[in-house]
């Protein structure tokens, strides 16, 4: 069935879609934010009291209440995902002329945010499942392309050090962190779990953001909780945790008056007005997800039936926060992708391919990398389809 | 007697500070926002529309009002000044191993920003009465330590290309722009003006921003106007201001769907919801410059009958913000500089010093400079004093 040349049937994907969808709704987003707490009160708060900066009470409150959420011992605010990568990188001694192991399908900051500590980003393919890196493949690779030089990975082509892997978890759909842990351990590689996408998703009945000595969150506009703009870092590690707010807080030393910075700084925290739309939509973080879950479930349902597509579910090992649904073409039908993402969004839906694979960006085409067979095939066939929390509140059940 | 050594009168100087300042606030801040207009309002409308990302009509119309107020022709809104200042340094050509002029009395981001590009800043000296750089100082340096190489001027010592300078407009006071733009020309060396503290300061009856090929603001919690965190490159280059805006974005390729980066991109742009405030707060410039006004000379007048110290007014070209008020101890009491702080601080007025020089942050000990004895004057004798736009308006005239 798998390679079947019949015609995709654009006409029964798209009423599937619509039929998990409000009604009234003609033109729907991928991802929109939904405001029904406290967004407005704490907001109001802050010009009340004139604590709009990067100092003021909801900085506090929303890592405070991330760190709960999360379970990771300190969570630090910064203004976006990007910046929470960088900041990471740095604290895993990350530095110019290195080589950082990076999914080859991901968002562009992943790989950007290597290049800003001036190392190399080095991509590697993903697996099928969870359409993250795939643990034995990576582990494959590693054997035959690296040496390790004291405790040090190396690439053996060029010579440079291999000091960390990102792994990202696409969509919200958790990786198989404890074989990719165990794949880093091998090779004396440092681990950070890029959950941009992954607020709200659990490997094995733990959150994400364990695995990874730092983690990252983002809080984008289109992500599950937005902020306006922002992100975090996470860690289990009080004492990097610090170091890391510090040189995300220009590295300036506590003083009441002197300013004195003791290394490179970033001017990365997050301004307080943010931060307290993140403490109004945390309020409400169970509830998007039982609305998102709710959705995807109708996803499934609506689509189990159709041939040449199926849904992207979460792996069995997880619970994902079904951050972006997702449907795979079937390979036989894949050259039509692009003319069944002109149908739905001509018909008002704003569904979306993948993101074009980080080996095929003029800027990383030099990029040291694995055969990514999986990563061509999921690029190839995927889309993702409308994912807002308050789409399934508002559709006839 | 500058050389007097009478001890500083630090009861007179407190006199002559709260005599300026409303008499029922206890403790007063060095600079705070001033919420009195269409705050609430646009900010309200934001979360009601769900736009509070970065793309949104108050981002649009903040860079708008930006560049009519500025007479720029192009304003792009940034996560804040730094971030700006980093845009502005790669689209001005600063690679790795490259040298930028910097001001030795600065904040650490002009300096930090220099490093982002893997180059290395050269701090230069600053002349007593716009605190900016000293033009002449730097023409007779310039010509004792560097050649032209073809069209490059470089250090003679370390071989390194000089390719810019960064001025900054000390506490929004502007430098002298027409001379130190005099100098860029005959060197080569390309002008970019840090106005993070000028937004509304002019240099012979016209805005800042127009003598570097880029200029930054900033919109911190500290700056007379605010959007939270947020800065924004100002530019007379169409042309140069629409590829900034592009790296600053992702570098993302505009597509109805598909993403293709064609660089190394940053994710720097304003969130919708910080811009909203910048626009209701833009709406009452021209009232915070009033008031700013206002207060500087009531602190002017109060100060001129005491002795061993002296108001900082603005240079006799320049109409300047007065973003941070400032006085100056004489050298014969510099030595009392940390005292009159406390004294200050303890009766609740937030005085504080000016910047450590940036040659004496571990992370620029070795970066080469000039000899800096007008900025180490400054440092030891400089005190700024609160300066917010509403503090005029209570106080009894």
């Amino acid at each position: 069935m798998q390679h079947l040349k019949a015609p995709l049937g654009k006409e029964s994907i798209l009423k599937a879609i619509r039929s998990c969808l409000p009604a009234d709704r003609k033109n729907i987003e991928l991802h929109e934010p939904y405001f029904c707490g406290n967004e407005w009160k704490y907001v109001k708060e802050c010009l009340d009291t004139n604590w709009v900066s990067s100092v003021g009470k909801f900085v506090d409150l929303f890592e405070q209440k991330l760190a709960e959420y999360t379970g990771v011992k300190r969570a630090f605010a910064v203004v976006n995902g990007t910046a929470a990568l960088h900041i990471s990188l740095k604290m895993a001694g990350v530095e110019t002329g290195d080589e950082v192991l990076v999914p080859d399908l991901t968002f562009v900051a992943t790989a950007n945010a290597v290049t800003y500590c001036g190392a190399f980003p080095h991509f590697v393919d993903c697996e099928p499942v969870s359409l993250g890196v795939d643990a034995k493949a990576l582990d494959k690779y590693l054997a035959e392309m690296t040496e390790m030089r004291g405790s040090v990975c190396c690439n053996r082509d060029t010579g440079r050090a291999i000091k960390v892997l990102i792994v990202m978890h696409t969509f919200g759909h958790p990786s198989d962190l404890d074989a990719l842990q165990a794949v880093c351990d091998r090779y004396k590689i440092l681990l950070i779990e890029d959950a941009a996408e992954a607020l709200g998703s659990f490997y094995k009945n733990r959150h994400v953001g364990h695995w990874g000595k730092f983690s990252i969150l983002s809080f984008n506009g289109n992500k599950t909780l937005t902020t306006g703009g922002g992100g975090a870092i996470l860690t289990d590690d009080e004492d990097l945790g610090l170091r890391a707010k510090h040189i995300a807080t220009t590295a300036k030393l506590p003083h009441p008056f002197l300013f004195f910075h003791d290394q490179i700084g970033y001017n990365y925290r997050m301004p307080n007005i943010n931060a307290a739309l993140g403490v109004a939509q945390m309020e409400n973080m169970a509830f998007f997800l039982e609305q998102k879950r709710k959705l995807a479930m109708r996803y499934k349902k609506a689509f189990s039936g159709l041939s040449g597509i199926r849904f992207v579910d979460e792996p069995s090992y997880a619970k994902s926060n079904f951050w972006l649904n997702a449907i795979l073409l079937d390979r036989g039908v894949a050259q039509e992708r692009d003319a069944l993402l002109d149908y739905l969004r001509n018909d008002g839906i704003r569904a979306r391919p993948a993101w074009t694979l980080m080996h095929k960006l003029p800027m990383f085409a030099d990029c040291p990398r694995m055969e990514v067979p999986v990563a061509e095939d999921i690029e190839a066939r995927l889309i993702n389809i409308p994912s807002s929390p308050f789409l399934i509140n508002e559709a006839t059940s």
